[in-house]
């Protein structure tokens, strides 16, 4: 693997070398949660869909908000079953109390400790919604308070940006919806699909140039890729401090576009397959504008764009392409931030378990 | 009532007369829906409270969808009702085909016009959901597919940013859930209070000179509050073309704290009431990172930040206050796109009706 100029070795304290070494593992994390994680997952899958939930709620917050995004997206096209992201304060700051009967609440975090997240699983425990934690800490309050519990199996994550859990958090609640539909799903391939978009690397360093200068980015996906805009956005912003913002591309023509010209670059995510078709007029829309427009997706539409990441997808659903997609994401916020004079591993005024109520 | 100096004349076509407009009218628009949607607010809200839904979807984009998020804390916190947004493009690009017996969809639309909506409410109402409509327009095709409709009486309107409309819709899905409960709500003093908002706009130019030079803005707000900071991020956004960051409190101390520094403007709403508390410790850590902040809010967060608004709230409970937070926001987003040289009402690339699929 041709280790590019500005990687840093290990445990030297050079900016960023947590956060690298925690990205590199990415490929060895998902055969984990695959050969280890997988058979708990559908054991869990069985027992929840005897219990037939009609509705289901997600719970979390920053990047786990993502992964709930991402499910709750298969949840809807998968299981048919309609689905919604908690506003938390609306139990925490306003004491409303749900009716949850045939609810299945799903509240994803990497450290399990956010006392909100807690409140809010307690609380729907309380009120008869099925419960169920997805963690990276089986020790964490999140797992003890839920009925049921996922290990993501992730290992200790010590970067304050997270990546390997992300990816992890997928994929458990990919196989976890699978469970619940009674079949496996179709991951195999994705270990190595990881590690072959790790080991491109390089390819993410010749884009990192152009957003050194950058005062702003727009990204942009539709459908199952819309997850992977937020969190590469948000990656960007924490990292980088560069303000990203992220939109459906149904939404980015409902206002946004205004912003959108010749000095703000826009990065597409582009799933092969439906997510991607949908998402056809809006990058036309952004060549007629002379948007820069940089692109993760498939082949041709990286060479209608002015440069990209060819995704090899092959024969890999959409509905896992995200997490391929963040990959070389990930990168190029750790390759902006390091070019910007900025360590990736410790953004400034954060802490990893963050205290929200 | 005294004319900021910026005041256009009306049809006089100089820049933002349409919006100026448009945003005049407002105090006018929830007297009318007090007094003339509200009876068949409440008589549509008996026959589907009749029908017990038990769990509640929203669908809708752009403006209407920060309407539709302001309406998921409502159904959240007054009704005890399990409640998602939809992601429209689960049923329009992937074809899923949710169960939705007992489910009520809202479908919020100035227009009635978008084809994503049109599709998905008629997806939704085949499935089994009742289907209810809020529009501008009683002869729109969103108002044909769904069961029910509720027109909001805004009046046309034509500037490119919403405005009427919004706080229209706002009141009108305030009086449908509290009729869901059987009682009529308080906002009878809304009309008053609003025209005492727009009467201090002298006040909100005197805020527009310090975002002339922005190069990006970050709003924030927790509960009931975190619709208005969206909303008055798009009008920043589709007006300036100024990058406005809109995070709930928690979600900005999950990273995009990073990029708050002392030459990011952060402007804050401050509902009175648990949502305004629960920002508190938001607010906290904000100044201590020297943050130039902006209260939109009670007096006392005002006098405590670098600027801001005091909203004359008297007694109006913290759920209305959104109809009020947003008109000296609007304003802003006017006030600054217009010192900026651009026309607040025909921002580029963008057309009333957003053609989505």
């Amino acid at each position: 693997m041709p280790v590019p100029a500005s990687s840093p070795a290990p445990d030297t304290g050079e900016p960023g070398w947590i956060m690298f070494g925690e990205m590199a593992e990415q490929p060895e994390v998902l055969r984990r949660v695959l050969d280890e994680a997988a058979p708990q997952v559908r054991r869990t899958a069985r027992r929840i869909a005897d219990r037939r939930p009609r509705f289901v709620l997600l719970s979390a917050r920053g990047t786990s908000d993502h992964a709930a995004l991402y499910a709750k997206y298969l949840i809807e096209v998968e299981l048919g079953l309609p689905c919604g992201l908690t506003s938390m304060s609306t139990v925490t700051a306003y004491g409303a109390s749900p009716r949850l009967a045939d609810v299945l609440l799903i509240s994803v975090s990497q450290s399990g400790g956010s006392p909100d997240l807690v409140a809010t699983t307690r609380a729907a425990r309380e009120a008869g919604a099925i419960t169920l934690a997805v963690t990276n800490n089986p020790d964490s309050p999140l797992a003890e308070v839920a009925e049921f519990h996922l290990d993501m199996l992730a290992g200790p994550e010590k970067a304050l940006p997270a990546t390997k859990t992300y990816t992890a958090e997928l994929l458990v609640l990919y196989l976890f919806v699978r469970g619940l539909r009674g079949d496996a799903g179709a991951a195999d391939a994705l270990p190595d699909l990881a590690r072959e978009v790790l080991d491109r690397s390089a390819e993410v360093s010749a884009l990192a140039g152009r957003y050194r200068f950058a005062e702003r980015m727009v990204l942009t996906s539709r459908g199952y890729g819309y997850p992977t805009a937020k969190e590469a956005a948000l990656k960007l912003m924490e990292t980088s401090y560069i303000p990203a913002l992220a939109y459906s591309g149904a939404d980015l023509l409902h206002g946004p576009l205004a912003m959108v010209d010749n000095i703000s670059p826009v990065i597409a995510i582009v799933p092969e397959g439906p997510g991607g078709r949908a998402l056809q007029p809006v990058l036309d829309r952004l060549r007629g504008r002379g948007a820069d427009l940089v692109v993760v997706g498939p082949r041709v539409h990286v060479r209608a764009a002015s440069g990209g990441f060819v995704l090899p997808t092959r024969e890999l659903p959409e509905a896992l392409q995200p997490i391929l997609e963040i990959l070389p994401l990930q990168r190029l916020a750790y390759e902006v931030a390091v070019a910007r004079g900025q360590d990736p591993d410790a953004p400034r005024a954060l802490a990893k378990v963050t205290k929200t109520r």
